[in-house]
């Protein structure tokens, strides 16, 4: 048999969840349903769908079991960005003008509110495919702990800026509840639909703690030497936003009075120039942030992988494929 | 045996619910779980949960099953109320300055979804309390329902001001989605959990989507002729805000165009003065938009108790309390 590369296994992983998704979020009114659909509609990796239904594969369950799982996950990730975006003030996400831009910032809130109902919607679909209440209701349990962690993640980003100091643990924290803990639950509601045991579904959820981590922090890197057009996103827009990223907080604790006071100026500032946010760029390269993050990051790589050796699969392909996807997500450099 | 007033028995389930609630919402940062909890601790009827607990023990079920998802209508309605403050600008709830304005509109968002999230930890309570899976599920779904149907109908709210013209039915499934609709899932919920029959819980279902519409009919009235002190925010807010209440479009299609200009002009226009506010809200009363909301509300009251009339319970205590709760909600006037 030919191993299917996980990046072919995503695209079919995402046609097939995307039509789940369409085939439960509709209604009225029109506009309401247009702006909640943008995003969806306008790409994305879908990483976290195929996390669902590989860890569904991994304790012996099926796609189809896993499907519900899945949208669920990516409908409350698409929520998120919605309501991020206009907190962020961002204009472009996935190449597109942003809901709050398209609709207005009142539509966004109420999009996002709708994706979020959407999400436990398509989980409850897996009663209809058979899956015993047992497991929907653990699986909701573990979409209910996500969004929690997620939101209390979403205000810590928020005000880390405003605290007189931030330190790594500080950041780590943060990162943890505001990216790990989705991909952690991503993987255990795949695993719960399946009726995985808890000792597996406590493995893949650590695995995905640390991928996670090691993810937002190579995101972070992107984010400062990444173009506008590898990012979907303007260049410097961390930098911009006033982000407590990792590479923000290493520079500061670092800087000489000077700098510091120019990075502050700098950083959060929205009439900052391209100019003044390339400065602060470069200062934050020039003190070494890059290869500290990427040691970092290099750190939490090696623990995911050293674990995720050890989990056992009933479908070896999956374990295979799961395997592939925790590189990716721990090394991405496109 | 003393019958206990719907009002008394109010008093008891508040206090048990919230207990309940802050035992639930607890966790870090500080700041994001004050702001959500503000309007928690701000008061108010708690007229949802009487109604799930009362659903409970009139389909054999007691208040304990039931507190979870009396729980859970709370802080889902809670968390409508902090988004729906956002989008009105509304500076005052509960006799308290909003969420957004004491915390910001980014932290009032993020606390909105903690509460939302939050909504279904409550209701996954349920599970250790000892009820069946199949039970909570069936609760999750009819929250789910309400959920999305409530978005639905504040993406109308905000929809409407902007039609050419709308009717008094377009009004109506406005009023049932984002209104209705959450009084019929706290009864569904409580019964549910109970193991009520489909038979009742559509039967609870149809009263309060009966009730519901009244409710917000009287709330309409209230709007216009309460005071800032009865109604713990400003007079005329609604007239403000461009709300499309029934009054209001009772009046428009009936004023003549000098008049509809006026109205047109002074409604949803911020900068609109007192006195101006107060000319359209005589010109309304004179073209007798109160009379007409009052009987419609009235009609709605009386299919209300027609059909709560034909209920049975095996609590006939709790019986002769929903029965008093569906007056209250139908004919308020304080």
């Amino acid at each position: 048999m030919i191993e299917m590369s996980f990046l072919d296994y995503a695209t079919i992983v995402s046609y097939k969840v995307d039509q789940f998704i369409y085939s439960i979020i509709s209604g009225e009114p029109a506009e309401l349903y247009e702006a909640s659909l943008h995003y969806i509609k306008a790409g994305g990796k879908r990483l976290r769908p195929l996390i669902t239904i590989l860890a569904s594969r991994i304790v012996g369950g099926n796609e189809e079991t896993a499907i519900p799982g899945a949208a669920a996950v990516e409908v409350l990730h698409t929520f998120t960005l919605v309501h991020d975006d206009i907190i962020d003030k961002d204009e472009l996400r996935r190449g597109v003008p942003t809901v709050h831009r398209l609709w207005g910032i009142d539509m966004a809130i109420v999009a996002g509110d709708t994706l979020y109902a959407y999400a436990y919607k398509c989980l409850l679909q897996a009663l209809s495919y058979g899956t015993s209440s047992d497991r929907v209701s653990k699986a909701i349990e573990y979409l209910t702990e996500a969004a929690i962690t997620v939101a209390e993640g979403q205000a810590l980003d928020m005000l880390l800026p405003s605290r007189s100091t931030v330190s790594e643990s500080d950041y780590i924290n943060m990162v943890k509840k505001k990216t790990a803990t989705l991909f952690a639950a991503s993987a255990a509601i795949g695993a719960a639909l399946a009726g995985g045991s808890d000792d597996v579904i406590s493995k893949l959820w650590n695995i995905m703690i640390m991928a996670g981590i090691a993810f937002q922090i190579r995101d972070d890197v992107l984010g400062l030497i990444g173009d506008e057009r590898t990012l979907g996103k303007p260049v410097y827009s961390d930098l911009r936003e006033g982000k407590m990223t990792i590479l923000v907080i290493y520079a500061l604790n670092r800087a000489d009075e000077k700098y510091r006071n120019k990075m502050k100026f700098v950083i959060g500032n929205r009439a900052a120039t391209h100019e003044e946010l390339a400065e602060v760029a470069e200062l934050i390269k020039n003190l070494g942030a890059l290869e500290h993050a990427e040691a970092i990051a290099d750190e939490y790589a090696e623990k995911t992988i050293a674990l995720v050796e050890l989990l056992n699969s009933v479908d070896s392909e999956a374990l295979l494929m799961m395997k592939d996807v925790v590189r990716f997500m721990v090394r991405r450099n496109y």
